[in-house]
């Protein structure tokens, strides 16, 4: 604490992301990256920006990329919002996007940099539980609210409502922004951006840090109502003119023109992760059915903290939250072969250990 | 006016940065870019960052930059702060440092972006006139204050204060913060970062746009006592976890570390710097002594509306602000030589011709 900071700094809690440990002998399953690198067009423009124009100030309005998304997912460029990773998006849709008035609801087992966002700005929140399968009732949040956030699929449980359950809602809760943040849903779902041309306080949130490989390139969007959308450029042209750099810009750009590798990168996971939900259940886990890039996952005989710590002693990382309801399990992210072998056979060794 | 958007949201009055035109025919000399390009090693850690390691999440402490930075200035890691551009250094400082139960203050004529900073963040300002020759008179900030920010050299005004002033400053006010912004520091000023040791209230905020040629990349910093610099990490990891992306911080370390391509480069700015000066008084402007990389200029005879729409229809792009005071003047970049002889040729012609 200081006397300097203004009054609200010294009650942030601020979120602690999963490790980034520099040994690259670590097996990294602890921040669902994907195991496959970004497309070489991505790459190539990339190289291609280092040169002498990286002088020049970036477009303020990421142009070309908004075109890009926009034709990819049959909106126009003025229904999308693109930031420095998803959670400048999700930082600028809790603060202008989201009333003060009630309380924001969103599920008790989720992504927890949103009650981080809420005591940034200041909002009430409320959770919801899941079910006791760690479904998303969303059924439970047609009530009073100053705006709705969940994940789908959701995390760290990585389980998917489809998009009938998620119009139900649309067309009861229709006086607040109900925001579906998708950072997962490439993995099999089916997005709701299809939604948007009907629902115009529906805001939809993508990253580019796990489908598309480009987690250390930190590139986010929204896509919504030109409404919504215009709101958050307000907000967005308070804070930064320029939050994508140009290199963000082109290899986002190129990573959307490049769907051949998308889509077989996206074919190599899925069905890793399906391998590797039979591999654990032999080993007598139980699997919550994911349709993200990682499992989430606990055993009736070793407690999760215990995996976690003789996994990290065999240098694989995991996530491990100590938090009510998910604290016995733990969560992997899908490796490739690789990766998931080394993990299958440590949590045999462990697993037959005891 | 959407009525999804939070209640502030209508009442922001967003920063317009100078234009971005994509013809490269164009003379840019509008927003203060540098005319030459980054380091060689810049761009060649760049290219070195293109590979399947950008599937990963950068160090969410940049603490590769952070040491660099340090070093730097002789100072220690924990004293320093990095960011998405020095506007998302100033966001976080404006939201974390200064305190809203007394106007922040800063001058009448200024980076335009302060005022937008203070109505995204619902803090009240009092804006305190330069003398007529735009000296900025620090004694007048020794008032009751929520915070002070001033850039200096001054923008757009290129003055420079040097630092017994701002310690005069530091002196008198104890019980706030005081941020020093020193975007245009580089040519030729001196640096408030050897006052941080003796003023635990001092931040001082530096970009990498303007001297290292990287406005396209998007890298800012901030130095001060460790106490504010963590009082700006809470505020940062509420906001978004990663704000520098692995090429901006490699980039950035690499650009710190080229210190000869640096100095030669601003060697040549400031010598373009003076003979553009004599160059616009032989014909017959008022220049504004200036220690930035653009100059303030206004004309007797030709209006400075007239000079900007002119010089633009000759594809050659200044800035004009529409505001009290200034809006007799121009601001010009300083170019490269080519550049300049091209301004000098279409002023003179101008100026002839009336």
């Amino acid at each position: 604490m200081s006397r300097y900071w203004s009054d609200f700094v010294n009650g942030l809690e601020p979120y602690i992301p999963g490790e980034q440990p520099l040994d690259p002998a670590v097996i990294k399953l602890n921040t669902n990256e994907n195991p496959y690198g970004p497309s070489p067009k991505s790459l190539k423009a990339i190289t291609d920006c280092a040169n002498q124009q990286l002088r020049l100030y970036p477009c303020p309005d990421s142009k070309e990329l908004k075109n890009t998304i926009a034709d990819y997912y049959e909106l126009s460029p003025d229904q999308i919002f693109v930031g420095n990773g998803s959670d400048e998006v999700l930082a600028h849709a809790f603060n202008g996007l989201f009333r003060k008035t009630q309380p924001v609801l969103f599920p008790d087992i989720t992504y927890s940099f949103y009650p981080v966002f809420c005591r940034l700005y200041d909002i009430s929140y409320h959770q919801i539980p899941l079910a006791e399968n760690f479904y998303l009732q969303l059924e439970q949040y047609c009530r009073p609210n100053g705006g709705i956030i969940f994940p789908n699929p959701n995390a760290p449980t990585g389980r998917f409502l489809d998009l009938n359950n998620i119009e139900n809602l649309l067309r009861e809760v229709t006086n607040s922004v109900v925001v579906v943040d998708e950072a997962y849903v490439d993995f099999g779902g089916a997005s709701c951006a299809a939604l948007i041309p009907n629902y115009d306080n529906l805001l939809v949130v993508h990253t580019l840090s796990k489908s598309r490989s480009l987690a250390g390139l930190r590139i986010g969007y929204a896509m919504g109502s030109s409404s919504l959308i215009n709101g958050l450029n307000r907000v967005k042209n308070s804070f930064n003119s320029y939050p994508l750099s140009r290199i963000q810009a082109a290899a986002a750009v190129a990573s959307f023109k490049d769907n051949t590798y998308f889509e077989n990168t996206i074919k190599k996971v899925v069905v890793s992760r399906l391998d590797l939900t039979g591999e654990l259940k032999t080993l007598g886990f139980e699997v919550v059915p994911s349709m993200a890039n990682f499992l989430l996952v606990t055993h009736p005989k070793v407690s999760a903290n215990s995996l976690y710590e003789r996994l990290r002693a065999n240098d694989i990382l995991v996530r491990h939250f100590d938090r009510p309801r998910i604290d016995s399990y733990i969560r992997i992210t899908v490796g490739n072969n690789a990766q998931n072998r080394a993990l299958t056979q440590c949590l045999s060794s462990i697993v037959k250990s005891v």
